[in-house]
């Protein structure tokens, strides 16, 4: 059959327009490619932008990178390499937690925000359980510009925070729970149920999302009205 | 085929019993049952009773019990009917909604625990949008034996309202809100995996299932061990 | 039972605080609400407020609010009505829809913007099945500070219009479609699977939470940060 | 990057407050935090409280605690982790299962009321494709102060048990089954939609809920009201 | 365009040889056919068969049937019309009811039974709430030769009856319910995964489908071995 | 407020360009959209193009038209509207029903090939449960060019048919049906798990769909290759 | 807490009625239990008995049994161990899959039939993708008291089956698929909304409950009628 | 028991008149079949055709087929096994996909075109994301007979392209993606709602049911009517 046998086959083609466009190079979701491609591809964005951030990524596969010759700094907690990404850092984005469980999704969020150079600050495990946590460091969060929040289970912190703060409120449902829980199906309900307006949700456990439109916002902020 | 002529068919068997093994008479749910049959089950529990509850009972369908000789109490609101159902009213349930919206179901709750003996008030309109509503009754729903909290959209207030009291909390979700509400899906999603403890829930808008669970708590502690 | 007759009690309780704490003052939920429940919030609201503004308001429902006297502007194709709302106008919303009856939704949302403050244009009927309308307008679209996707059926366009701009891009999927749109699931899913970054999704039909988190963002690059 | 180098940075909040406001210090959920993270809630939680339970902790992860200083009595069947938790005993809570395969889940919440000092006994595998084995130990359940009834499969025990006794009955669904019992999604309708009254549901598999809700009954009963 | 002028068009052919293959003339489903494409078929099967049956129909589309020059027999409960059907009557089906309100289900399995010359007797409003009802009509129903059990909400009658017989079960899912019962989900789910064996469900409120698989059983019993 | 007053605004931008780009001119969705907004999109539709096709369009709805000078022809099985439309007529598809109530559906079928000037020929009501039916009208369905196949309930037609045939087949999954055949979901998982291939899946419902894929795979023999 | 201490605790209460109640002894459900658990419903089972079938048991389970003293004969395609077992033979049941990997559920089929001493042929790979493969076998399925159909995928085998025949059929969905067949969800609806009729399911893979079902339909004509 | 040792048992009844009734030889589903069984069915298709083609393979079961004497070239990205399978090339099909995570998907497909004999190009990594790489290879997509267009996460490039092309356009949704694209149901979801025509959609990764259906299409273009 000889298919794989030719090499000009084409399997990615990095968006290297990107950052031109959109601010930020592409960033490589580290799923579900076959590690030859995964390669591939982190190769031809560094080649051209001299950084590149992977996301859900493995320590598995992150293993099959490291003779790439670029020097990937690896976070196992929120599963993310990168290489370069210095930049002047602007604005500040308040990262909460609903609990501790939560925090690799948030690291994802502030990995991906220190990348594309944006201040962040955490307030992890501050979840309606115990509501006073969240009260304790209210007026921090309300100097941020934006809010992400992640919780699981009953996915509630989002509408409370968004119903004390006037800034905007990204809500990022994770998988965290059990059971009726649905692997975040539960969380992401409620959060797109929310009683407090001013919020808006993305995908079960995605931090980098969550990032790319808070950095969207602050970079709205400071750079495009200026 | 003649199948509606033999007069001898028994289409209800209303379960007299249940008072002696369960304290309460069986309550008649209004919905589903043909007219003539639902007749029938109202007239046999009263004849034995001297009292019955009718649930989930539109105006429509109430109009067609006027002539039955029992003087019912018909309240729009609640959806329920009611003669009878006189006793000393012992405990108190805070019976506590997250909107407005919601009143409709904590009011069959309300109704029910009324036609039990069962002390109750209500606490509407607390949700989390404006959590300082709830703060603001905090102290009167603690000092009650059991509270029963009813929230559609994202049914938060359950899980905060459980994380600051040290009563059983039972959770009704109401199909109150639109969209990926799911006619009440999601906030029985987000109580049931509420990350604050003490609490368990009902079905949707099971306004008289709460009032059932609450008045057997509330008998357990005020009947059964005195 | 007379439990109708007790006046004293509390069907609603607005959150007067609510335009201090969040800038806005409370918007009322038209839908579930008891008639005279409704009558009784909006007056509350009004009466401290001077200013009101109803969502998801059936005509019907509509013309039981006419004699309280507030000069209710109703707009039947939003289901909005409004008095008060008086503000200098800031920033500008771009409001996108793919089809022409995602319109209802996005007019939900250019009235909220109006009665908050926020400039808005509209653009509507740029779906992808066309693709060479989104591009007749994408430079406008570009030059605003935010913008709502409204769509239904296969929810692509916001995927496809964050792929094209560097300012955030509030998804909101509408219930247009039919068979396995599921009333909208089908939208909401694949804005919240966006292969384009840069995007959070409010509720299904929900115009007017989308018009909150715009309106947010907007307050904070022209407001917060001036 | 450095992120990981910030070694201020705070990853849990336990709620230090719990025992006073709501009786019982906070239990740690011990499945998806980071194993640097749960040790260091464990630890914080047992230096204030002098006492822990970890739930839902695999024997794996336990392992990664031993060497922490802290006495904990691992017990493989419910996968709970305790230290302390003396106290005196106090009311019966029945624990009942449809099938040995639930035993895991009753052994759970077993576990928690004996870390929590309420009375419990075990009455197992007496589901209703043999319902006589119910009624050889229902005169033993009628004594109880509450009952808890795990099922997976069809979920019909907590039903036909709460129509047979006048306590009340949390029900909890488990994942036992395949098909389309959907890890437990069967069960947990059907007792929502329990045609018996007295019963509230927890999560699936969620024994330490159904513990802490009976807990909070018991001690209403014994304590509050004395 | 002309599609409808061309009265040569097939818009329905009635299998006429089903009745020598399968024992029974095809049986006409009421709903959602033309008016016109309903009566064409309902001639065409009398004119054959000289009998005929119609479920699923509505008293509005039955009174569209009334100048066919077929004597129909319309009964409105049970929403079924027959002409014809006289034949001996063999064997004995046990229709049994969790409530009242799944009557109408089971009523369109006794007509059909009736139609198809299969004896039935029925036991309604036995369900599990009350499960002594159960109890007092157990040796009839242990003496008939299969069992219908009709059940909404929770579901559980079936499965607790097929725990206490030895003859075929047969399990109808009814709509009956609200909220999480999901239109008979939860009830349909809950007899798929019943703990009892010997017993196979139907489609939800498709008492036909009953009554068909139960004739099939008794004349195999009395027909096909003798 | 003024928003309605603005009468500039754009509704609705019909795709002008697509009959040069796509063969067929756009088609008009007749639900959802406003009534003045419905009748903006088929007037510059039919002003551009001098024809106009219209689904989804109820007989209320199409009343709504008749003033517009525009000579409509509406079919209200198909619940289609159409001007113009004239073409020479090429190719044959077969448009089969597995039941007489899926009539509706493969009309819309029939009509939009017929707009576009598409041979077409019907086989309707030759399901599995008659499936002679099927094999007297085989010869017929294998001499078209592509098959449509529209089947409710469990949606079996389409993989028995496309097992039998070496044309490419196009299944509709209809919303015949009840219970859980949950408005047409169960027969589109039936038609997309197909044991036989060579076939694939439109919308539930969408005979509209089906038709304009059949013209495309017609076209492609008929046209494009000549 | 030495709550494992207590060897006195009742752990599994085999229902040794069920023989004499329901014709053949408790059958025991491999998976879940803890392994000590099994250990022990085996040996009372057997102890009483002399025979046991166990099913769903996985090789690894059956390992931990080998040395119970009970010669058990393990399959490992169907996953069934069982001993003793010897009955007469009786009926005849047509246990039929539509492909090959439906085999193993099946064979739990004729494992359970084997056990219970219920005669029956296996009909394998005649799904309809090659539907003159049912064909060729169709007078043997005919000449059966029963069939049990098994399918994944589209699920179709049993509707057409059923409409050839004059016997009860009962589906049984497998897993066996990808995708869109969600487990074999796919496969169970299409069965349930059956177009053809006298046919029941049973729960996705359960081979031994349609061997059951069809035990008793068996032992209704040999045994009972007799 | 002995069931396994009745060596006459038939376990596979490959479809041998296959190739003559629909063009192709039967292909072998490579997942869920016993090892045993699966030899049986490669060898049976093998003996009489000279070619075969398993999809789904995975290495390890491919493992177990290499002594077979039968020469298969396995390909690890797609998973496929085939032997012979030579024909004459002929047709175009454009084999795209959004993602390179989507390319096992595409190459199933493209391996399955090239066992038939249908020529085919792919274009990799054009998805919505930067748009511009569709345009890139829109020409040469034209150009194809008909296009297959594999997308996870949203979805969206079906859409996209079928508004841009006149040939037909089959859709595969793959599982690429995580959380709310619930393995492929999103993209799934999106497909079938696709506000562009002229498409259909295959199974949740089916790449070589798209591949049939192409091929179908292909053949009836150039050999069918030629």
């Amino acid at each position: 059959m000889g298919m794989k046998k030719k090499p000009e086959r084409i399997y990615s083609r990095p968006d290297l327009q990107r950052k031109k466009r959109r601010c930020f190079p592409e960033v490589v979701f580290g799923e579900g490619k076959e590690i030859a491609h995964l390669r591939e591809v982190v190769q031809k964005i560094y080649a051209e932008e001299k950084e590149v951030l992977i996301t859900r990524l493995s320590a598995d596969r992150f293993s099959a990178l490291h003779d790439m010759g670029i020097a990937l700094d690896y976070d196992p907690v929120s599963r993310t390499a990168m290489a370069g990404g210095k930049r002047d850092v602007v604005g500040e984005v308040a990262v909460i937690t609903a609990g501790t469980a939560d925090v690799a999704v948030a690291e994802e969020c502030m990995r991906t925000l220190a990348y594309f150079g944006i201040g962040a600050k955490s307030y992890y495990d501050v979840g309606v359980a115990g509501i006073h946590r969240l009260f304790d460091v209210l007026e921090a969060i309300r100097a941020a510009d934006c809010a992400v929040v992640c919780a699981g289970m009953d996915g509630a912190l989002p509408s409370v925070t968004a119903g004390l703060v006037d800034i905007p409120v990204i809500a990022v449902p994770t998988s965290v729970g059990y059971g009726a829980s649905f692997q975040g199906m539960a969380a992401l309900l409620s959060m797109l149920n929310s009683c407090a307006e001013g919020i808006a949700a993305v995908n079960i456990d995605n931090g980098f999302g969550a990032a790319y439109m808070a950095a969207q916002i602050v970079k709205a902020i400071y750079e495009k009205r200026k």
